[in-house]
């Protein structure tokens, strides 16, 4: 109940952890209640009543096998900014604006340094969203996890008032794609390429990287879109649709909001995918097609628009790029 | 995003997976707006624009190693149960009720039957307590846990009136507590239960146990104290605090909510503990102190209530009972 992470704290008590303290406190908005009582987990709910027909909106994730990459590195700064932005994305696409976020984290052997750098991780991200850390949970346990090991889970909750949810109904032929640049991987096919880069050296820098390592491109940051998508709801431009490219691709995640009647024809040369995506295809002997099927391929986010917003969007949001548009078909996906 | 548990079902799509989706349909109340879009995962949040100042209560957590007795049996029905039951009394010691419920399930291998009666516990446990299950999250990760092992987190979120906040804060000398029965464990102490019964059979009725087997014992299904507490503060009593009785037991549970001045002296013959402590005590040659720093001996929550209360709870909840008082000291819990 509350945060349970101060358990680590009793134990440790070093400067890592109050420090990894600090970075929690920080998080907090002025809706976090924490002078009442002793417990904490309380959030002040009176800006929902300023809404019409407030609507709260909530998601739970992991970051997959990527914690065996962290594990594998020792680096342990960027999943906790992962996890966050991951579930920031996964509610902004309902058009949600994150309240506050509660982890749990737990691993073979808890160590108060490594928690710190999680922990510190997800209170970075969640202080860039304005997002509060309402609560969190560790748990040490050597027989559930393999030794080194770490999972870590996070819960977001967000409102969004009911007419503006997004829900792809709007979506018709003639309507456009924009695509927002990813960072490398996100929190997608880590299993698959762990497999295919396994006999490399990770720590090395590489021309085919553009002199960045493995380690650092399999470890890039899962990019937050709240910023931008938040500039193209703020301008008041129609976001009919928004999809979170995770796992499964553009061929998995762009039809969940397509309504009946209409296929998403993607040109995949519109935009320049990161070099880790071709390094996976070559070490692993993995076909293109099922490169797509599984990796987000350098475009984490998708909006769709009505061709008469795309100026607008372009302008407001400068890292965007046209990748397709909506035809008449069966809620497929188009890559061409 | 939404229920990705749904995942599980496209591979296996069996009748165990269905019934798992429609367990978890049972829980929808009707603030869960599941016909808008396409993600789920949406709660109207109208019903707190009711209150006068409404305070969202959050909380995540896991039921530590309870997870392996449940894989050393092969019983997954009552692990969802008791997560769903301890996140219940979690925000429910501020005067919180429960609106939603997300959870995340992880494994080394996902296996549908055993997912579908995990979730099934959760959703049966989140319909007593008219609580939504609106999202959730499995994740298959050989390489994170130990073979056959599983993991499970939950978050709660639930609401309560800044009036209503129960804080501790008003608890004096002179005050009563009260007592609610455990049903054993309920998900703590469960590193020590288990070295301390490892050279026993675990399937066998025992005399000792009332003709219970160990393994019944241990997975006895944490209780939720929402419907008796819930009866206390519907009857308008003043609840002055609530403790629910965690790991750490009493001695570590108690003092979270004792203002200065005040220390709570309990006596530890006024129930009748489970049998299942004593086996514990014995097999694991635990001394009793050790015993009550652990485990919560037969009493998962307490009641603070002025001694003018005290007959009017009684009668409002049958299975309660005193346990001790407040009296004047420096925030510590004195077991007689």
């Amino acid at each position: 109940m509350g945060y349970a992470q101060a358990g680590v704290d009793i134990e440790a008590g070093n400067e890592a952890v109050r420090m990894m303290k600090k970075a929690i406190q920080r998080t907090y908005s002025p809706q976090v209640l924490s002078g009442v009582g002793h417990f904490g987990g309380l959030f002040d709910a009176a800006l929902l009543a300023k809404m019409d027909q407030p609507v709260l909106v909530a998601s739970t994730d992991g970051v997959g096998t990527k914690t065996m990459v962290a594990a594998k590195l020792d680096r342990w700064d960027t999943i906790g900014q992962d996890l966050v932005n991951h579930c920031i994305n996964d509610i902004l696409v309902q058009g949600a604006r994150p309240l506050f976020f509660l982890d749990y984290v737990a691993s073979s052997k808890l160590n108060p340094e490594q928690m710190a750098q999680i922990v510190g991780g997800m209170a970075a991200a969640c202080q860039a969203a304005h997002c509060a850390i309402l609560g969190g949970e560790t748990a040490e346990m050597p027989g559930v996890y393999q030794s080194g090991q770490v999972d870590l889970v996070g819960t977001i909750i967000g409102a969004v008032d009911r007419a503006q949810v997004i829900t792809g109904e709007t979506i018709q032929p003639g309507d456009l794609l924009i695509g927002l640049p990813s960072s490398g991987l996100h929190t997608n096919g880590y299993s698959l390429a762990r497999l295919a880069l396994k006999e490399l050296d990770w720590n090395e820098p590489r021309a085919d990287l553009h002199d960045q390592s493995i380690g650092d491109a399999l470890l890039a940051i899962h990019t937050s879109y709240l910023e931008p998508v938040s500039r193209l709801l703020d301008a008041g431009l129609e976001v009919k649709g928004l999809a979170h490219i995770t796992g499964g691709g553009l061929i998995d995640n762009l039809p969940r909001i397509l309504p009946k009647g209409c296929t998403a024809q993607i040109d995949t040369e519109s935009w320049a995918r990161p070099p880790i995506f071709d390094l996976i295809r070559q070490q692993g002997g993995i076909n293109e097609a099922e490169l797509w099927r599984v990796f987000n391929m350098g475009t984490g986010m998708v909006v769709e628009l009505s061709p008469e917003s795309l100026e607008e969007a372009s302008k407001r949001v400068d890292e965007s790029y046209l990748i397709g548009e909506i035809v008449k078909g069966d809620q497929q996906v188009i890559l061409e």
